[in-house]
C-alpha cells in the first residue's frame, strides 16, 4: 500500500511515547478481553443505569425553570441549541466546590469542559505562549498530562514526589534550573489526592508548605484531583490545595467521570486569576480559556451536562452524599488488594508496594524490569493486566515497578489477578536466579 | 484589581482577532436581547423536544443489543463509561455518509467529534509539525477555522472564493507562492456547499476541476459540509468532493450540529489517508487524529453519541429523510429574506445582495464600510444584529458587506428584521451624503 502522507511530515508528538503509550496499552487490553484488568483505571458500573439518566435529564429540566426561571422557550433553548462556551452547569460546580470542599470561587471562574483532559489541555495551550516555556510535573505523573503537553511543544519538567507527594526540594531545584537556561516555568502539575499513579497525598502541612514555594517563587499550581472523594474507609479529606490557596495561586482541575459518569465526558476548570491586557483592563484567566475552548469544542454538550447537573442536583450539589456506595465499594477493594499483596508476597520479600489512604492505585516494585514485553507475556501467558510505570515516566528509563488499580474490579477479581501476578513474579523470580546462575 | 497574569504572557491567539471577534459577536447579542437576530447561525429549533432525546437514547440502546449483539454488560459500558476514541456511532456515520452522500469509507476512518470544531482542531493539529506550514482556505473564511488554526500557530493564506465558490488560478497562484517562500502548504479548507459565510456553492465542473488541482499540486482539501442537506426547495445536491475523490484527497468534516441537535456537540472527520510510519507500517489517518484527540477530548460524550446514534437509525440512516421539516422552513426563510430585500432595496439600488441555492447565509454589499461600530450602533438604535463580513477575513480590512442568516427566525421576524436594516441603511446613506456634501 502506497502511503499518501508521511508520519514525519504530521506533528512530532504523533511519534512520541506520550501518546502511542496510552495506545499500547488500549490495545493490550483488547487484544486479550478475558485477562483480569488491574490495568483499568475506569470507576466501579454497579450503579449506573439508565433510568437514573432520564431522572437527571428531567431533574435538570425542572431546576431550569422553577430554580432558574428560565421560560418553556428558554429551557429548551438551553438543552438543544449551542450554549454558553464556559457551560451551563457552572453554577452548581461552584455550589458542589462550597458543600464538599469549602472552596469559594465565582460562578464565573468556572470552565465547563469535556472531561477533565479538556480542561488540561485549554490550560496549557493558555500557559505556552513560547518557546522558552515549560511545565513542572510531579513524576510519576499522568501520561493524559504529560500527552497535552507534547501536542502543544510545551516540554514537561519533573519534580520529585517520593512518599510524601512532592519534594519540595526538588520543586525549588527545578524552578531555578530552569530559569537558569532561561526557560519560563509557567506551572507545576501536581495530584495532591491519592495520584495517579502513584497513589502518594500531600499532608496538610506539605500543601501549606506548595502553596508558600509557590508564592515564593511566582509560579501556578495546577491541582488536579479526580480521586479526592474516595478516602479509603472514614480516612480525612484535607483541603484542596484550592481551599487553602488566598492568592489565587492554583488552577483548579475537577471531574466528574469518577463522581458521576464517565459517559458524560463533563469536567470543569476554576481559573480565577486576574489577567490584565496591555489596555488596563482586568478580565478573569476562565475568560481566557473559554476563548480557547470556543475554537477545540465550542462548548461541552448540553445533554452530558444536563446529565450531570441533574445528578449533583439529587444529592444537594454534594458529591460526597452522591457517591457513598462507589466509596465503600473502592475501600472494600483497596483493602481487599493490600491484604492480597500481604498474602501473597509476605513482608520481607523482594516484592513492595504502598498502601494509599485512598483512591484508585497502589504502585508494587519488584526486583526485575517491568516493560511493555513483560505485560504483553503477562496477558498472554497469565491472564492478568496492569500498568507498567515506566509509562508514566517522561525520559524512557526503565522503572522496576508496575500500577494496579482496584476500581473496576470485584474481590474475587482482585484474587484471581493477584493469583496470577504472584505466578508471574515467581516465573520472573526463578529466571533471574537461572540468568544469574549462567 | 491588581492583575496576577499578564495577557502579553500567554498564549499569542487570544489576543488576535480571529478568537476575539467570536467574543464580541456573542457580548453584542447578549447586550441586546431584544434586537432581531439576522446575525445567529444557530439552527431552527421548533422541532426539538425532550420526549424525542429520551426516544433516541432507548433507540440506540437498542441497536447496541438486537443489532450489535452487545450483551447488557456490554450495552451498560458502552453507554456509560469511557469508550472507543474514535467514537461508538462510526458505523451509523458511515451509513449515513452512504445513504446520503454516495460516500463510501471504511468504519475505521472515521473520527466521532465533539462537533465539527474538534474535527478541524484535530486535523489542523496534525498537518501542522513544523514553523514551515502553512494552511490556504477559500475566504470568506468560516471564523472557527480561522481561530482553531491560530491556536496552533499554524498560518492561514486565503485563496479567493467568489460567485464560482474558489478561484482556481488564485489557489494554484497561492500553492506556488508558498511554495516559492519555502513553505508548505499542507491543505485548503473548503466549504462547497452554500459556504458561511458566503452562501456560494461549488458546481460539479468546479468540483471535479479542484480535485485535479489538489492532485497536481499534492494538496489535500479539507472539505467542511454543514449545510449540504439544505438546498432551497427542490434544488440540485451535487455530490461532495469526497463522493468525487477516488484518490484519498479529501479529509471530510462533518457535523451533526444543524440536522440533529446542537446541543449534543457532535461531528466527525472521515480520514481514509494512508499514513506511512518510518518503520514501513502504515495506517490511517483518523487513526493518527484519534491519537490526538485522546489527549484533547479523550472520547466523545456516549450518552451525545447515543442521541445522535437513535436519531440516525429512526431514519435508516438518511439525515435527507430526518430533515424535511427543517429544510422546508430554510427554504421558506431564505425566499422570504430574498424577496424582502428585493421589496425594500430594489434592483437597481446600491444594496446587492446574492441569492444563494440554499443553506442558512446571504451576503448583502452596501455602499459603506460596515464594521463592528456599525453592529453596535444597529443593534442599539435599530434593534437588528447581523453579522459584519470583516469578520471573516484575517487581514482586517475594511468590508461593505454583511451576512444575514435565515436558520434562527421566523418570517415575521425576517420581516421586522429588514425593516430595521432598511432604515439604518437610509440612515447611513443619508449620513454618507451628508459627509459627501460637507
Amino acid at each position: 500500500m502506497t502511503p499518501d502522507l508521511r508520519l514525519t511530515d504530521l506533528h512530532p508528538a504523533l511519534d512520541d511515547p506520550a501518546l502511542t503509550s496510552m495506545n499500547f496499552l488500549n490495545e493490550v487490553a483488547q487484544r486479550y478481553p478475558d485477562a483480569v484488568s488491574l490495568a483499568a483505571g475506569r470507576p466501579y458500573e454497579e450503579f449506573f443505569d439508565v433510568a437514573t439518566l432520564h431522572r437527571h435529564l428531567d431533574r435538570f429540566r425542572r431546576h431550569l425553570a422553577e430554580d432558574l426561571g428560565q421560560s418553556p422557550t428558554q429551557v429548551h433553548r438551553t438543552l438543544f441549541q449551542y450554549g454558553r462556551t464556559k457551560g451551563i452547569v457552572h453554577h452548581l460546580v461552584t455550589r458542589n466546590l462550597a458543600v464538599d470542599e469549602g472552596i469559594t470561587v465565582d460562578d464565573e471562574a468556572v470552565v465547563v469542559t469535556v472531561g477533565c483532559q479538556e480542561a488540561m489541555f485549554l490550560v496549557l495551550r493558555a500557559l505556552r505562549a513560547t518557546p522558552r516555556d515549560v511545565l513542572l510535573a510531579v513524576a510519576p505523573t499522568y501520561v493524559g498530562l504529560t500527552g497535552a503537553a507534547r501536542l502543544l511543544d510545551l516540554p514537561v519538567r519533573p519534580v520529585a514526589g517520593g512518599p510524601a507527594g512532592v519534594d519540595l526540594a526538588d520543586l525549588r531545584v527545578q524552578v531555578h534550573r530552569a530559569r537558569a537556561e532561561g526557560l519560563r516555568p509557567r506551572a507545576c502539575y501536581v495530584m495532591p489526592d491519592f495520584a495517579n499513579p502513584s497513589g502518594a497525598s500531600i499532608d496538610v502541612a506539605g500543601r501549606r508548605r506548595l502553596l508558600d514555594l509557590a508564592a515564593e517563587e511566582d509560579l501556578l499550581l495546577l491541582e488536579d484531583n479526580p480521586y479526592g472523594l474516595f478516602p479509603a474507609g472514614d480516612g480525612d479529606r484535607p483541603p484542596t490545595l484550592k481551599a487553602l490557596d488566598t492568592a489565587r495561586r492554583v488552577v483548579y482541575l475537577g471531574s466528574f467521570a469518577k463522581t458521576v459518569l464517565p459517559g458524560a465526558r463533563v469536567g470543569y476548570v476554576v481559573a480565577d486569576q486576574r489577567v490584565g491586557a496591555p489596555d488596563g483592563t482586568v478580565g478573569l484567566l476562565a475568560d481566557q480559556l473559554a476563548k480557547i475552548k470556543s475554537m477545540v469544542t465550542v462548548n461541552t454538550s448540553a445533554l452530558a451536562q444536563a446529565v450531570v447537573g441533574g445528578a449533583l442536583l439529587e444529592h444537594g450539589c454534594s458529591l460526597v452524599a452522591a457517591t457513598v456506595r462507589e466509596r465503600a465499594a473502592y475501600t472494600r477493594n483497596l483493602r481487599h488488594l493490600v491484604a492480597g499483596l500481604a498474602r501473597r508476597f509476605g513482608d520481607a520479600g523482594p516484592v513492595r508496594w504502598n498502601v494509599p489512604a485512598g483512591g484508585f492505585f497502589v504502585v508494587v516494585t519488584v526486583p526485575f524490569g517491568v516493560d511493555d514485553a513483560l505485560l504483553d507475556r503477562s496477558a498472554r501467558e497469565y491472564g492478568v493486566l496492569w500498568t507498567p510505570m515506566a509509562h508514566f515516566y517522561d525520559d524512557g528509563a526503565p522503572v522496576d515497578a508496575l500500577r494496579l488499580s482496584v476500581s473496576a474490579v470485584t474481590p474475587a477479581e482482585i484474587d484471581r489477578g493477584l493469583d496470577r501476578l504472584a505466578a508471574l513474579v515467581a516465573d520472573e523470580l526463578t529466571r533471574r536466579v537461572g540468568t544469574a546462575v549462567r
